[in-house]
């Protein structure tokens, strides 16, 4: 296939003004900028010791003691320094520039003298280095210094942190394609390639694209790298939980290019899958190109809960079988739905298809929102479409899924990833290639670009929920023509067009409306259709959602929380034929997103305080209140449910 | 309260005739002996290693090696010899009499000089007695070799295991009756208090009850010996999971007298509650009295699945919160069933009150019938109300389901504690004291036994099922009177008496009928009730199965299985009005119950081969069909389900 090189416009040029969106994108600089610094430090009171900092002083020599934390809390720091480019590619969070630095010059320090930086292997056991890929996440860690790196690069012009992250890759290229014991080794979790992939559009050094090409190729092939590493381990395991490991948890029970389905550790899934994705369009691999489709059919037609979430296991948070979707036990990840957007977002720069973004925005518009309270400084791991807080235990099989967000993790990925993903939220809305420029998703926003020569603006306004429509104004300094590609989102129907006042028909294109742009000044494109609350229902072979409907109101799942409707919410039916009314926004939510209240029942089983009995059924009639998944859990806690029952007739 | 002398009858005067139970009965002495002799000898083709009797050799000093299997391995030799014994006591397997002896004389050569028993610690690590409680299981182990002790010299006259049991209770009484760094200690898992109070009652030696009243009364107290314990051993675990070990677990939260709720680990729990009713009923002791039937009534008013399952939490195989009864994920564990049997019976002897009974014989009738396989080669662990193959998959959260029984695991506690209840089935069946004979299950049976110096007979011959009808043929040598107390079960509705074919209105005291027996010869009650297919509904408060209704016919929980009504069963509805009509046996079912065939529904949700969609269900008609839980995954495997959809109003 022709490949195409569609790619984002420069975060600093895009300005998210949505109500809901720019709460959230305006507290990664106000509160997790500042909270995550703290944190990093040790500083944050009340708060689980993260070692981060600490540990690379020691890794510098400049403290005494041992590595303390996850092997892998290195990266904690990088995708802080990420994230913080990102604010400070927007001119947010200046204030954290000078700590950056700082800690940019405290990793430069922590960096042996052959490119090597590890803060766990450094410290603890510098003879185990590259012995423990299954465990170790040398490899992964090595991976967000990179992105770190070009994130800061590109937002700062600052070469410093790249240099580091070069002189690593350099290191990491040298080892792991000269062939000898190393020439299978691929990391245990990936990351590092589609760092790579960064790291070679960012410095044009083809080498680094070639080891992440490298790194996918060797996974999954016979000398089974990752099965036999394990076992070399014995009982100096870093991970109890990896007795039950398989190939199949890191991707590595096929080649890449022959998997078909999306399997084990979601978030690993994932950013393999992106990376595929990113190597398939440099290299115009075709077969990889089949791969990364498949994988993506599977991933969002079989495996993919409504709410975009991933990983139906909470033990290993893993993908189980096709259908599998249970709603109160699973895993969720918020970063496995950050790795969603990722991989839907290379797709569609792969392929140049709208619909990819559909699971993008329901990734973002749902699981990933709702990973992040409207304060910003507390987190969801595990993103249950059921909770009942009495079962989720410590001690019990209902463990991981904690019924309220918290405050930071010994683990502490999601945090990071939330807010790296909130901090570059305008790559999601806008791309562009020579001659287009690409609207994906309907967060009202303003951008200025330049598109062969022209300096062109757009200033997205989106209705989308309360009237179904949507305003571009499109300014341009020439007359230099160029494309506009907007993005017919799957839940908007009859969409009609206005181009400066006149009715137009547009050319549609791989799920985007084709408007040509040709004269200077300001134009206005108007499209308009009808997005009403609606009931959704699951394939039969889901069996967690059998007889049971969920309400959506465009790309937003809506769920049903105590703090409306009471407790025992799985006695509460509606009928996929009732209407979801939108109503006034629900006190203490950010953004200005409409509830919907619809008319429902509640069952009384009539058996009442037996534990069983004969049973006597009844329904009454009950007003139900929704509100968006994404911001459950911002009032008085409790039960929450996505499914309800249909009544059916 | 007035504390009852109720007791089981000698085993070797009670015959099973009941065509289901004696399936199952005979299947121990003719395949589970045998085979379970082969695992325990490592001798059996194609089934995980037990170690268990190489143990013994090699703690005897009569074979090389390390000990081999879980730390509780010698357990499974000791259940093997109190199943023979009751096979024995019965006339039954008398060719394995020769290698019980034979085992007996290798444990006592296998027992240290001052009477410690247990191969992993006498061989493994000698140092290490006595010093982990929490997961060493010592006592745990002792308390079965105690009950194997106990069974045999009944069965037998055999006093050589009883008195290496003797030996060994009475190393443990000293040890942990003098004070000292013992003072407080308890098992880590409870079984010896049961078996002590047994040891007690055989031996008419006090100090035994003594000394299970001693481990019950430190158990929780201030002195938290056993998160000490666990605290103590470091890094130097056993078992992994114990990572999360709270007290709860073990039961060790709170004196025993204290506890209100079922807590922890299934199994323990069960155990536990067995030894404070005999506690409680040998000392008098009200305070345990009350503790007990608080703890009965959160077990089974609470906690507790229709099928006379307990134990929520797959992980830890624990109780979780009351009303919290998931039906796919759960432990459910057969041991735990046969010990909601022990604590039940416990109960009914220390209150006299049949109503224990009911959850007894649901245990008994569903989850533990359905531990074994029909050919009883094979059997589950788990006991799922709802299965879907396709997700019970290793390195999953799912994991611990398996869809089809297994042959043999290296954990063997379940196919051990099924073959002895089974054995020793007529203690469920009958009790007496001083002056009356109690029929406590309708399993049709024989019983001869003494009471008031009489020599009478029972033939019960059960119709229940099929019409409602109990026959009871009495005979006595003498004119010595005697009351018959026959339990009414629950589900047997509107009970009319014939005594020697005349209507007859007995006393209901506790739950049975009373009939004064006072001459010799041959007399006839009838008992003719109406016993229909019956649907049930749960608690509003249990989440798993609201809205749903399950099918029961007497104590027979019924489910559906994919063998009768196709896959796809969460699809399934039925009215809780519609009748269940009984229908010929299934083919290749063990016993003659009927199949019970209910007209109805199947759902499609309109929404085809998307993954999501908007809904447009439709109910068809379809007759679905229905078959005992105790006998489900005896045919063609697939999914399987209790609950069915309600259609509601």
């Amino acid at each position: 296939m022709k490949q195409k090189n569609i790619h984002s416009p420069a975060f600093k040029r895009i300005t998210v003004t949505d109500p809901l969106f720019s709460h959230y994108t305006s507290i990664v600089a106000e509160k997790l900028i500042p909270y995550q610094w703290n944190v990093l430090n040790d500083c944050e009171p009340d708060t689980e010791k993260s070692f981060c900092v600490a540990n690379f002083r020691i890794a510098a020599g400049e403290m005494e003691g041992s590595h303390r934390g996850m092997v892998f809390s290195d990266t904690d720091l990088y995708k802080w320094i990420e994230t913080l480019a990102y604010c400070l590619e927007r001119g947010e969070a200046l204030e954290y520039k000078a700590h950056a630095e700082e800690m940019i010059e405290l990793i430069s320090r922590a960096q042996e003298s052959d490119g090597y930086v590890n803060t766990y292997f450094s410290v603890n056991c510098p003879d185990r280095k590259w012995t423990n890929f299954t465990e170790g996440h040398e490899l992964y860690s090595a991976g967000h210094l990179i992105e770190a790196a070009v994130a800061y690069f590109h937002a700062t012009g600052n070469r410093h942190l790249l240099e580091v992250a070069c002189r690593f890759a350099d290191l990491i290229y040298i080892k792991f394609t000269s062939g000898g014991e190393f020439e299978n080794a691929c990391p245990g979790h990936q990351e590092i390639e589609l760092a790579l992939m960064k790291l070679s559009d960012c410095t044009g050094e083809k080498k680094y694209a070639d080891l992440a090409r490298h790194f996918l190729a060797v996974r999954g092939n016979s000398s089974r790298f990752l099965e036999k590493n394990l076992r070399d381990q014995g009982r100096n395991r870093i991970f109890p939980e990896f007795a039950d490991y398989d190939a199949r948890y890191a991707q590595s029970h096929l080649p890449p290019a022959e998997q078909t389905t999306a399997e084990g550790h979601a978030v690993r899934a994932m950013y393999m899958f992106s990376a595929m994705a990113d190597v398939a369009r440099t290299y115009g691999d075709d077969a990889l190109v089949e791969s990364c489709v498949r994988l993506w059919n599977n991933l969002t037609q079989k495996r993919m809960y409504i709410t975009g979430g991933i990983g139906s296991s909470g033990y290993l948070e893993r993908f189980t079988v096709d259908y599998d979707l249970p709603n109160d036990r699973m895993y969720c990840e918020s970063c496995a739905s950050v790795g969603l957007m990722m991989f839907g977002q290379r797709m569609a720069a792969l392929t140049g298809d709208a619909t990819y973004y559909d699971a993008v925005e329901l990734a973002l518009c749902n699981t990933v929102l709702a990973g992040i309270a409207a304060e910003g400084d507390k987190y969801f791991y595990v993103n249950p479409l059921e909770v009942w807080p009495d079962n989720c235990l410590t001690g019990t099989s209902m463990a991981h899924v904690k019924p309220v967000r918290q405050p930071w993790f010994a683990c502490a990925c999601c945090p990071a990833n939330i807010a790296r993903t909130l901090a570059s939220l305008g790559q999601y809305i806008y791309a562009q290639d020579e001659k287009s420029v690409y609207i994906n998703q309907y967060i009202s926003s303003e951008l200025c670009s330049d598109v062969r020569g022209a300096e062109i603006s757009i200033k997205l306004h989106s209705d989308l929920l309360t009237d179904g429509k949507i305003q571009i104004l499109i300014g341009s300094d020439k007359s230099q023509p160029f494309t506009l590609r907007i993005r017919i989102p799957s839940y908007l129907k009859n969409p009609a067009f206005l181009f400066n006042g006149k009715a137009i028909t547009p050319v549609i294109e791989n799920g985007y409306a084709v408007i040509a742009i040709s004269r200077e000044g300001e134009q206005v494109l108007e499209m308009q259709g009808s997005v009403a609350p609606n009931w959704m229902a699951a394939n039969a072979k889901v069996r967690a959602d059998a007889g049971k409907i969920a309400l959506m109101y465009g790309p937003y799942v809506y769920c049903f929380e105590e703090a409306d409707n009471g407790s025992g919410l799985p006695l509460l039916y509606a009928s996929g034929s009732s209407c979801a009314v939108p109503d006034a926004p629900a006190e203490g939510l950010p953004g200005s997103m409409p509830t919907l209240v619809v008319q429902g029942k509640r069952l009384d089983s009539g058996v009442g305080d037996a534990l069983y009995g004969s049973p006597s059924f009844r329904l009454s009639d009950v007003e139900l209140k929704a509100v968006p998944y994404a911001l459950w859990c911002n009032r008085t806690p409790g039960e929450m449910i996505v499914w309800l029952n249909a009544v059916v007739p």
